[in-house]
């Protein structure tokens, strides 16, 4: 029986209980926000259990839809709250966009991205070596003139070697980059494939995450999914979405860490996201209590984990 | 047997049927682009046309769902291209919107309205008296720094005084905006009443209308359904929309006019916008063959119009 089937979640309460949790996974995604941390708070016992793991020898990998920042800058968080995290712990949905991009859609070296988004998504996609445009550039900023389309109506603007459209979370979201972006997805042939050494034709459409929300002081605040929808709505195209609960983000993760997907288990706080990640994949999950969703949810939401804790800090009394 | 069940449209083609048309209604309500103009090129015969209309003592109302200009602005295109109209012979969705939130929601004075657009919707607004906030405001229009949130969680930003978000097309939509106006929309008790006298509580919620796209010089480009988009998807909320198709602008001009619905007549070249408007209203129809719409798409949308003509100049060979 598969995990997505499984209908009874196993909730563990007994020290017995953890420790054999803790034997039975060699690698242990988590989910940040709602498991480790709240906000800027952490969450009791976290970072005991996540320095438990790597001692015992286990690999583990954080796993966010955050795609308003890179790899480089999420670490700042986990150094700040004394976390101990490598760049290479962590997947966000920008990296694992990029990576997805590069490796699975084997984007042409000579073709560009354009980019709804921080930099965040530029970082990674200058790590991952391929080409952008739009994003943080001062020109794809600027709020034009009403009813003034003429600087959307040139070569630069509608940049032929352009083969993806990227779109993030962007607080500096605005008409210009909506409008080149809606260019770019409906230009002749942009369902198409997108071919080295050849301009215009196809464009992949592509989001990090569809997140409509998401908590930050004084949230939420309308997330990458809103400020892609209009994207969605004028054109008519289904994006790849990469975020959770989605899986070019999994696939990711299998491809580029070889994990053992048997003798894996992702921890999470939200069942529509991180839950439905794991069952979507066929990995086993864990549903904490310490974010978003309650065991009453789970009835609710018909996304059953296969196990339930009330705190992730619980594992520490693991016999 | 009512428009809406009528499955044969009627097919004019003979002076004799185009002098019976111009009996049988007294009021006539045009869609303007694809029927009177096509971008800024008159089509052939239509200015003869709406001037044979008036001279007979017809009633001439011009129907846009354009809501970034205001009705003075919109006249000002017909000055150009030569058509007699007065400002209250054109009902843009900005102005039946603002009609709307007056006269049928009975919007209290002591409340604003939040804006997501441009001049055409606060100039409106103005003369209907109402007062509002955002749209052209530049404190409204900035990019912020980012991921800081801190302007967006002031007293003064979130006004508790506001009890409706109007939005409509607004080629200065940005993140601020978006945030604004998400708060309002789903703040405590919002899908409550508004009341008089009293701040917080209650926030309409109003599409000018939900055009996906428009046209443009080098359009389409993303419309005003589309900048709408993030905050359905986002807030979960179903606004009112006024605009064609739907029910708020018809029953405007219904109200504002005190038309004879069995006398009167929609002209208009979209299916699913100018004929569906008139169906869900219960008047008939003329399609033009002018715009968007072809004899072929009648039987792929299964909207009926309940006459169809090639082009709005040949009602000049009536006899």
């Amino acid at each position: 029986m598969s995990s997505a089937e499984q209908k009874t979640p196993q909730s563990l309460s007994s020290p017995e209980e953890y420790g054999k949790l803790l034997d039975r996974y060699d690698t242990w995604l988590f989910d940040c926000d709602g498991v480790l941390w709240s906000g800027d708070d952490l969450i009791e016992g976290s970072q005991d259990v996540i320095n438990h793991l790597r001692k015992s020898g286990k690999r583990v990998v954080y796993v966010t839809n955050n795609a308003s920042k890179s790899r480089k800058a999420i670490k700042k968080k986990f150094d700040q709250l004394g976390y101990e995290a490598k760049e290479e712990d962590i997947v966000s949905s920008s990296f694992a966009a990029a990576i997805y991009l590069r490796d699975v859609l084997k984007f042409p070296k000579d073709r560009k991205v354009y980019v709804i988004g921080m930099h965040g998504i530029e970082d990674e996609l200058d790590e991952a070596g391929i080409q952008h445009c739009g994003g943080t550039n001062p020109e794809d900023n600027q709020l034009l003139p009403p009813m003034d389309f003429s600087s959307l109506r040139t070569e630069e603007a509608m940049d032929p070697s352009v083969g993806a459209v990227m779109c993030g979370f962007d607080m500096h979201m605005n008409y210009t980059k909506l409008c080149k972006a809606y260019k770019h997805i409906t230009r002749k042939g942009a369902e198409g494939p997108v071919v080295e050494g050849e301009k215009g034709g196809g464009c992949h459409f592509i989001l990090t995450n569809d997140d409509s929300t998401f908590p930050a002081g004084g949230g939420p605040w309308p997330g990458a999914g809103s400020l892609s929808a209009p994207l969605l709505f004028a054109s008519g195209r289904k994006p790849v979405i990469v975020g959770k609960p989605n899986q070019p983000m999994l696939d990711t993760i299998k491809e580029h860490y070889h994990i053992d997907e048997k003798r894996t288990i992702f921890v999470g706080d939200r069942l529509n996201t991180d839950i439905a990640f794991a069952n979507n994949g066929n990995i086993d999950s864990l549903l904490v209590l310490t974010g978003i969703s309650t065991v009453e949810d789970i009835k609710k939401e018909e996304i059953y984990p296969t196990y339930i804790m009330d705190s992730l800090g619980q594992l520490n009394e693991a016999k």
